[in-house]
Parts: C-alpha cells; structure tokens; sequence
C-alpha cells in the first residue's frame, strides 16, 4: 500500500512557502497504514504535472495531488487532470450549491462566473465536497490507481483529508499497521549513541527498523515497524524498547509520540495541581508560545513577561539594579532574580526564566554571543544553568527554548 | 539553467519533519538565477535514490541532495552516490582535520571509528568543507549535470550553501536574472481580484508571469520575470506594477520581497523613533516572538505580556475588574485597556493588545469560538475592532497574528 504525494505550484520551487501539506499527509496517511513513496513538488506547468502523473502512477496505489484548484488562471490542475484521464468538466449541483452557500453567508461579495466554475469536476471523479471552500476535492480511479486532487489552503486540504479522504481509503483498503516510536535523548551525540547500542542494533530483527534523528542537541531514536498483526508490530517494538531504555538511561528524555514535550509537561502540571509563568529575554515570546500552541493551557499556564529590554527586567519583572550592575544583564543571578519574580508577578508554582545574547550584536551586556542563561524557580527553590548556543540567531533561540522545556520537564517529574 | 532538489530521509515521508532544507536551497538558487524544476523527497532506500538520480539527472543541470551523511547505519547516501558513479570512497586529509579539530575543541567525547569515516568523499568528487559538523558536502561532475551533496542538519546545510556552492555554481555558469516581486494585499478575495484586475492581467506580455497566493485572509500577488537584461528584467515588471496598484490601491499593504511585516514595522518605528510593547491573552506570545525574530529589535521592542488567565489581566496588566465583569474578558472595552496599560507598564509609545477565545473550548469568557478583539493604543489614542477567525485554534491564533500586524502597519504608515 504506497502513496505519492504531488503538490503543485510556483511558490513551493521558488522557496516562496514552505510545502507544510505534505507532511501533514504523509503523517496521516502512515496513522492508516499507507506508506508515503515520494513526495514530488512540481511547477504550475501542464508538460511538468503530466509527467509527474504518469511517473506517480507507475510507482504507486494512491496519488494525492495538492494545489493549483483556485479560480484564477495560474491555477491548471483540473484541466490538466482532465487531459490526463481524457475526461470533461462537468457542473456538480451539490458542489455548487455550497459556493452559494458560502457566498452568501460568509464570502458576501458577488457570486462571478469563476466562482461558479469551480464546481466544475472531471465527470469521471467523485467530488469530495470541501465546507470551507470554493475548490472540491475529486477522486478518480484508474486501472490500480487513485488520484485524488485537493486545494493546496491548508486547512481546507486538512478538512478534506479527515472528513473524505482517509474515511475512503480506510473504507477501500485492507492495510496494515504502521507504528512508529521515537525516543528522545539529550546530552550525548549520535555516533556515541550508536556505538554503545551496537550490539543491541545488530540483533534488531528485519521487521524492525531504526534512524537516528539529531538535531539542535537532541537526539531521537525511532523504531519503525509494519505488520497486519498489530498486537504483534506493537509486542516487537516493546520488547526491543525494554532492552534498549536500561542502555540509553542516563540521557534518555521521554517518548514524543502523541505529545511534544510541551503536552509531557502540561500533563504533568495539571497531575501535580500545579502552575507556571515565564519571564524570557532573548527567546522573546517563543516559550510562551510553545505553551499556548496547545489548547488546555490556561489550566496550568499563568502567563509570561517578553522582558527584551533591561528596563523591562527592572520596572517590570522587579530584577534590583544592582544585581544587573553588579554581575551584569547576562548572569545567572539576573536569570535567577527574573525566575523567581515573575513566580511572584503572577503569583504561580514554578517560574522560567530565560537571559541571554543570541546576537547578531552583543546588545545590552558584554556577554559572548550565544551565552544563555536558563532559570527554573520550583516552590521552595530557583536554579539556573549556562549555555553557549552558537553564533546563529534563530538557532540559539530555539536551542534555549528546547533547553529550557528540557530543564523544567527533568525538575517535575523528579517528583 | 535549472535544479531539482532531493531530500532523502524517512522522517520526511512519514510526516515526522517538515521539509524546510528545499524552500531554502530554492530561494538562495533562484536569487542567483538558476530555477528549480522539482523538489523530490525520497526514503533512505537504495533503489528509490538510485533511480530519483537517474530521473534528475535527465531534466536537470544541478542536482543537490540533502541528508543521509550521517555516521549512523541509517545513513546510505555517500555509499548510493558512490554505486551511482561506480567510484569508491577515500579519506580526506582537510575534511579529517577539521573533524579532528571539532572533536577536541566543541564535542569533547572520544573521537570513534566511525566520526573518522566521516572524512569518506567519493574520489571524483570534490569535498565541500563542513566547518559545523562532520560531513563534508560533495560536488561531483557526471557529463553536462553537477550532482551537490549537503548534509540534512538545516544549519550546516545553509552554511555550506553560502559559502561553497553558490560560489561555485556561480563562477560556473552565465545565469540570467530572476525577479519575484510580491504585492500584499487585505480585504478581497482573490476572485474578485482577478475580476477587477482582468484587463491588466490579459495584457501582461508572456515574459511576465502572474500568481495568485491566498492565505489567512491575505491575497498576495505575484509577478515574476526571468531574462539576461537584468536592467530590462527590473523596468518591464516595475512598470506593469505602475499601473496595476491604481487598480488596487484600497486592499494593497504593501511589497513582501527581502521583508516581512514584522521588518516593514520595525524599520519605521526606528525611523519614527517610537517603541512598541505588547500584551497577549489568546495570541500567546506569538507577536512578540515574531517581533524579536528579527535581529536588533530591541531598538523599538520594549517587550510583551502574556497575559493568559483572567487574573493576569488584572493584576499584572491593571485592568479593572469591574470592566471585565461588565463587558466580558473577550470584549473590545478590555482589549483597549491591556493596549493602554501595557504602553504604561513598559513605558512605549504604542502598544497592542489582543483577547479572544481561540478553542478548543470556551475558557475564561463566553464569547463564540474565534471571537477575537485587537486593539491599538497609540501614543494619543486608541481603538479596536472585532474579528472572527473561525473554529481552528492554530488558525485563529494565525490570523490574529496577522491581522494585529496589518492594523499597527497601517496606523505606524498613515503619518
């Protein structure tokens, strides 16, 4: 059971947009059953999709086909699907009558000709009918294969993929069961992983297979398995797992599936009955962020203080001038001071700190482009650690962002 | 002259990363005048790599490959490059040097077996010099195709970019010029502005290509032109936007090309002399952080508050709690409030403040799913307005993002 993923469109090869569809798909795609063969992102070009059509077809079962659905004239991917397969467009009523629908209550600007055209579909196809949108999806068999086109607006694609798409597949297909666990470590580098676990490595049997995944300090090892037998896949991975973890204990993190480690650690404080508040320099908002992406977060998350400027640390997180003088902006001491303010400023369980130069200038202090101090303020105490993250802006940033969820997930699951 | 990219990698196709290495490597080539005709993204299989080389090799005259360098067994790339070009590895003397020097000076961890094999290039080929990390790039020439290998680690990936192969590609060849310029603009759909726009866009000379790239409430449009005149390049498409914004001049925001919004904001408030703070309820941290993306931010940025909980608002940010019980927590009166008192609190000359209820569930208020007010206090003044940015979390923060950003462009650009 193999799929090809084909996104269309001159922004993706000019760098313009980052092709975020595909992942989303091949992850749901995988949640099925459905192995993910390619990924091809090609031009708005009727030669260049043809092409990529037929390689795609002679590779795979499924082609899903993003992009170029729009009602503007860059947009070809209807008429070419129907060069492809030789067909026509045909009007869909149902189609239609949701763009009348959504104009109406939504849009609330005139219905034109190109708006109704976008019901058109390849009489040969089964439209998948996209609520949050003008442009359908379509399904279109072919001898062993199915193409099914969706708009490339992500959250209609995403829409479309959950409510038509992988219902269909599911429905259509015996497919086995795909699982994939990842673990994740910190401190040690990937060739020294790998050769403490070599033996360990060299018994895997064939069904299951390993990658190592490094990135910004971290390390995720993660174990792949297929098979019909699900309660088999999941026993075999299991077992290897318990044989690994006693291996890798001393820098091994957590699992990520299901949970990045912002939801380990929203979990968590939401068992311990606890709270936390921020105060960040230079990762400006970012852990905040992290925090807010997930819905539930009001239930642990009391807020955050993006303290940019010294002032700011001084007026508003309360930080004495003098212990800024007296060791600097960039100190373990401010970043300990700025933990445990903003603990009292939102009156919370635990508070984060982050101060540090990420550059490209030096800024506020003389500190080392790359310094960065972390400050994890418990209940009944406040720590801090420094780093040097580099020379690179957003890398630094995100390193002390993936540092400090680091930290603070070590201290509340010691308890 | 044209490139495909190929990203080789499992992670990718079962959705765990994202690909960000192609948008990258596409924008640097286009900027120097080479185009890429396809993004490829394959397994760590050997046949796979074999044969998506093979297809490259016949469409394209640069083919760049990232990840699979690696010193774990995953790693199959250099060893596929090899069969592909019948050669074999040998050791580099400069590449084992600066791995030697690496090991000493950053890693700190025994320097093993497989880290020296790292030093491994194919004996056609000449080795790009990682100064970041242990593998080498490769440049290997095969009749008229250049094949580039760069590791998958982003950072070492765009360091080797700069400084090795687009140097090298563009000593190489004579590359025309590439121009991309991007009009943003808010407030129509892009069917009716293709509507409006229509005679202008049938009167384009075929030189000159037009796409259309709705996002978020945002319609960008895109003009592109390639040719060896670069001069000629420039003029035919600055005089086609000459008359096209007359056309558009209610919904236009401004040029995207080599800024953001976020760039556009901060050049102006230095050259205004104003600063800026921020209080976030339902946008979590997201303006701030998008703020301080940008290096020497801190000349306008006085920083942000998260003010997540009801309790926040109130205590940290001193909205009057009898205001928030007679309007509600989601309500343009508490919007302009946080907008005001966060101006006091960091002492700037304009502030933002945005609350709403992004989902999943209704939170502290009972305003509808997506409700978000917006509100901007400047230095003698200060308004808001209500928005709707639908049921999907991630989305509603997004567009709140977003829309903040265009609302303070506008106010900071009217004088």
């Amino acid at each position: 059971m193999k799929a090809e993923i084909i996104t269309i469109g001159d922004e993706i090869l000019i760098g313009q947009i980052v092709d975020t569809n595909s992942a989303f798909i091949a992850k749901e795609l995988n949640k099925i059953g459905v192995s993910v063969y390619q990924i091809t992102s090609v031009q708005d070009d009727k030669t260049h999709i043809l092409k990529a059509f037929e390689a795609a077809e002679s590779n795979v079962d499924i082609v899903i086909i993003t992009g170029g659905l729009g009602p503007t004239k860059d947009d070809i991917t209807k008429t070419t699907l129907a060069q492809y397969f030789e067909d026509t467009l045909v009007y869909d009523e149902a189609v239609l009558n949701n763009i009348k629908y959504l104009w109406k209550n939504f849009v609330k600007q005139p219905l034109l000709q190109v708006n109704i055209d976008q019901s058109l579909v390849l009489s040969k196809a089964t439209a998948l009918m996209n609520t949050s949108g003008s442009a359908p999806g379509m399904w279109i068999e072919k001898n062993n294969t199915i193409f099914i086109s969706l708009p490339g607006v992500p959250f209609e694609m995403k829409e479309l993929m959950n409510s038509e798409v992988l219902p269909r597949i599911s429905n259509k297909f015996k497919r086995p069961y795909i699982l994939h666990r990842t673990l994740l470590t910190y401190g040690l580098g990937e060739s020294v992983i790998a050769e403490r676990i070599k033996n360990w490595e060299t018994a895997l049997p064939d069904s299951i297979k390993l990658a190592y995944l490094p990135n910004l300090g971290r390390v995720r090892l993660r174990l792949s398995s297929t098979g019909f037998d699900k309660t088999a896949v999941i026993e075999g991975v299991d077992a290897q797992i318990e044989t690994l973890l006693p291996l890798i204990n001393d820098v091994f993190v957590g699992f990520e599936e299901h949970s990045s480690i912002e939801q380990l650690i929203g979990n968590q404080l939401v068992k311990l009955g606890k709270t936390l508040s921020v105060a960040e320099s230079c990762t400006g908002g970012k852990i905040a962020e992290n925090i807010t992406a997930h819905g539930g977060a009001s239930a642990y998350f009391k807020g955050g203080i993006v303290a940019y400027a010294t002032e700011t640390k001084i007026e508003v997180l309360k930080v004495a001038p003098e212990l800024i003088s007296e060791y600097s902006v960039v100190s373990s001491e401010v970043a300990e001071a700025m933990a445990q303010n903003v603990k009292t400023v939102f009156n919370s369980d635990y508070g984060i700190a982050t101060t540090g130069n990420a550059g490209p200038s030096k800024g506020d202090s003389d500190a080392e482009i790359g310094t960065v101090y972390i400050a994890i303020a418990t209940p009944d105490a406040v720590f801090s650690q420094q780093f040097n993250f580099g020379k690179q802006r957003l890398r630094v940033v995100q390193k002390a962002v993936t540092m400090a969820f680091t930290l603070f997930q070590k201290e509340i699951f010691k308890k």
